[in-house]
């Protein structure tokens, strides 16, 4: 069957991967994704043919993808960690109005606030909100309302693209928003490269935090009131009874 | 080596879990878990010795757990979607401050905010809140201030336990909140069993969504402003420019 299939390779290891991703990606006649998640798959599938575009040229290789699929193959659009979280299942979905015969497939994976998440410890036991700083395709206008209403309704939140080779002052400037609703000692973790060679995390309070130099291979995880350092993990308790006899 | 191992499974199907909780789960000389979730692992590893508790028995298994673990054995905890997301990672390593010596290691899976996003289309493209309607451990004040906060901020909600057998009206009361902030006609969508046998989905509005009666297996998708319907999916676009040419 011909079509595509956005898939979400989790954070970049094969061991990261769901069954359904490896049959996709295993099903394709074509890969299709930005060269460096191509990169990390190809070792697997070194004879499948690619598709593959740089950084920023999202529209034109899904609209690749989907001519290839008109033409009768079978697409895998790999995306890092999930497919549906900054990933291109949407681009996909919004771009295949234009070509109703060719079945679009999503195939979820490990996001790297779920991964970061287990590297830390466990700071997304309870409500969490996801937002990403990157104000390429979203005003910062709108980032900086959802940093402080995040904030001020008690989520822990999960930051993604902290920073970027441009930019640098975006995480500082959430920092700040932050700390208009949290104490400067609330404790904040960062995992960067997650799944990869040279994976490396740490722990943090909000005001150390702020003047962290982060880097575009970082998720940053500012914690909740309720969130402690247990065992040297960033763990944010849900309230269980019963932990004190 | 001996420790404990919580693993998220995924959505339950074998496909959607990753090669490193096949791992665990492989390696594990004891399955511990709540009944129904073993029930979901135990044909792929029938062998394997089990501690299987029933619900809101949670910190009692994983302490059972930890004592296995301490008396030599290698526990793999198993939480259905991921470990760190409502799962028992937090709840273990809280218990493993009695426990210095055991290792803890917490293996990521796809949630169900990822897994059912994937299956109604890509409704958590852009900025998302996860929030739980139980109030089991949660004061329903606490909850309603986060629908509140992550509407007004205009996150895509993903709303966790939306009803139980005792709890009838939480999702009903969380529509109210949200339809404070959000127009009745918001794409909306739920999703039920997700990769697990009987799996169904649909679409609806705010308005209907609020008087939509939810169960125990379903997890439900409130669409920001921007979300809408393509394709019969629930897509929040992402502002990618050239979309239009």
């Amino acid at each position: 069957m011909s079509g595509v299939i956005v898939t979400g390779i989790g954070p970049g290891d094969a061991g990261g991967m769901t069954g359904h991703c490896l049959d996709a990606l295993r099903r394709a006649t074509v890969l299709c994704g930005y060269d460096a998640y191509i990169d990390l798959v190809r070792p697997l599938f070194p004879d499948t043919p690619v598709i593959a575009t740089g950084m920023t040229r999202e529209v034109e290789r899904c609209r690749l993808a989907l001519e290839a699929a008109a033409a009768g193959e079978t697409v895998a659009v790999v995306c890092s960690g999930d497919a549906g979280v900054y990933g291109m299942a949407g681009l996909v979905l919004q771009l295949a109005e234009s070509y109703p015969d060719v079945e679009v497939d999503i195939v979820p994976g490990v996001s790297a606030a779920l991964a970061g998440a287990a590297a830390l410890g466990a700071p997304l036991m309870h409500d969490f909100a996801v937002v990403s700083l990157s104000d390429l395709l979203t005003p910062w206008e709108v980032i900086a309302r959802r940093v402080d209403g995040a904030a001020a309704a008690g989520f822990v939140l999960c930051l993604y693209n902290p920073a970027s080779r441009k930019r640098h002052d975006h995480l500082a400037k959430a920092c700040d928003i932050a700390l208009r609703r949290r104490a400067p000692a609330t404790v904040c973790g960062w995992v960067r490269n997650v799944g990869r060679e040279g994976m490396d995390h740490g722990l943090l309070t909000l005001a150390e935090l702020r003047d962290w130099r982060a880097d575009m291979f970082v998720t940053v995880f500012i914690g909740s009131e309720e969130t402690r350092v247990i065992r040297g993990r960033m763990v944010t308790p849900r309230g269980y009874t019963g932990l004190a006899e």
